[in-house]
């Protein structure tokens, strides 16, 4: 058998988001040279879009406690794409529901470097996320409405929020996996629910997965076989917990002839080696099982913290369970 | 949505290849301890099969430079099952092709406590496998055929080898990825040829996946839902280079309701978490770029082993893909 049989879609569009996830693994505190040689990565491998953080409040989220790329500065930004060349790689920033001061933050696209808004939001912020995405369209910006830690939410009321969604002039409606719960038959399932919502609109569906039962690049795959063609991933995975679809997995199988995985390969070993030597990612069994229980990884990142709860797995099994059984 | 949607099927059985895959990466050198807590582990979980190793050559291998796990003596797997207690949980060896002196290793089966041989083979072996089998079936043994490294095979050496297989006495063929190269599109296409093949021959498809390319998990459950119903896996993933389909994961979604998993996460803690600071194995980059470039890890094994080649991801991209454009 010849290598690699992959998907070929020519609509398929690549996204990175290793610096605006990563950013959630350590307050979003990367220097300029990090994220420069993100951006240097993306560009020339041919990536689509780069996100670089979040546009949140600094009355929320002290200056001081948080790195540039929590407030995503139109003078940060520029920095990182200097004197922005012609590179077709577009720049995207991701604004969350009760977090942000989007009217104001969010500048008119002219005054901006940033070509997309995210606009992140749980299933009771709809209406914020609806009033979100109007503003950010207006002012001139491509839009993605993202329904966050969708394995968390009742059917039903997915449902309810893509009939929202569908109204609004988002362009794409992402699929979060925020817990990494999803296997590859939900993954099916719901590609297929948002696409019939989407397709019908003119919008396109996305996927944004997390790695934690190691199904992040095989759930990408199957949301792009399924209709997804806005598909997330990062640079060695980088991202909160178990983190996300490695952008070194995706390349190579999803229209590779159109991307380049030299630069990728470059930034993982001059960039992301020496990172690991600072933060931790990864689907470390701990991110396993808050995945495999359906649940947010705070408790797997508490007991990586520390060393006595670290490498225990049966106590964060037994009071996940125990939880879930309470649950029933 | 409620968490893991998996696959039922009751035909499917589960084989643990822990020691067996985990010795190719330390010679074998398990010590007992060890290779008991697996088997008390599987025995717990409801697992359905454990592989101890191989029966292989000690004049080709010497003993002063493999554990007893090379060669299988029934006295060592004796110690491992002890007074072999009514577990369930059947023990299993694997015999190479041109490396088992067979005729004489494998016993009838009722003076050992195996129960199912596996015939492991490269394509160019089939007469000896074939012989193999015949000799393993006619002693008493559940027989299972793996054919070795097949996205290296062509395909119409894959349908000869097949056609010869559906033959012999074998129950089972296993699709072995032993680069860890299949993509899920190769691997639906594989199980469905396979089981084609063993299907009108009443036989059964197993799945053997390497976790190259994080593709380990996925792709032993897209088998399944293509019709495998003899699955490998690790405890921890362990095994050559990037390991196997890990056993924590495939539990909590094949037949979730037949297995406990609470057995495996103590054993993950109580004797893995210990085994990863003598040895190393998983998805790392270097077998990643094998996997992707269809090859053997023997070359990702060799520049993890030294400091000057660890995490030099580009210089080995890069003699990977020289050696890739050379074979066109």
């Amino acid at each position: 058998m010849s290598a690699l049989w992959g998907i070929d879609n020519p609509n398929i569009k690549i996204l990175d988001c290793s610096v605006r996830d990563g950013g959630l693994v350590n307050d979003h505190r990367f220097d300029l040279d990090f994220v420069q040689a993100v951006y240097r990565a993306c560009a020339a491998a041919g990536v689509d879009y780069m996100e670089v953080g979040y546009k949140n409040s600094d009355r929320i989220f002290p200056r001081d406690a948080n790195g540039a790329w929590k407030y995503c500065d139109e003078d940060d930004l520029r920095a990182v794409v200097g004197e922005n060349p012609e590179t077709g790689l577009k720049l995207s920033c991701m604004i969350d529901a009760e977090k942000s001061d989007w009217r104001t933050a969010v500048l008119p696209k002219e005054k901006s470097p940033l070509d997309l808004i995210r606009v992140a939001f749980y299933d009771y912020q709809v209406d914020e996320a609806v009033a979100m995405i109007d503003d950010a369209a207006q002012k001139g910006y491509e839009v993605c409405a993202n329904l966050m830690a969708v394995t968390a939410v009742d059917e039903s009321v997915i449902d309810r929020v893509l009939e929202r969604l569908v109204e609004t002039p988002t362009g794409t409606i992402v699929i979060v996996d925020s817990f990494g719960s999803l296997t590859p038959a939900q993954t099916e399932y719901l590609t297929q629910k948002y696409f019939r919502f989407a397709n019908a609109a003119g919008k396109e569906v996305g996927m944004h997965a997390h790695n934690n039962m190691q199904l992040a690049f095989s759930n990408t795959l199957t949301s792009a076989r399924c209709g997804a063609t806005r598909l997330d991933a990062s640079i060695g995975g980088l991202g909160r917990g178990a983190g996300n679809c490695p952008m070194e997995l995706l390349l190579s199988v999803v229209n590779a002839k159109n991307y380049r995985l030299r630069p990728i390969i470059e930034c993982l070993e001059n960039a992301l080696v020496p990172l690991r030597r600072e933060i931790e990612w990864g689907p470390l069994p701990e991110y396993m099982l808050t995945g495999q229980f359906n649940q947010h990884p705070r408790a797997a990142i508490a007991a990586r913290k520390e060393p006595e709860t670290r490498d225990r797995f049966l106590a964060l099994y037994d009071r996940l369970r125990e939880k879930c059984e309470e649950a029933k």
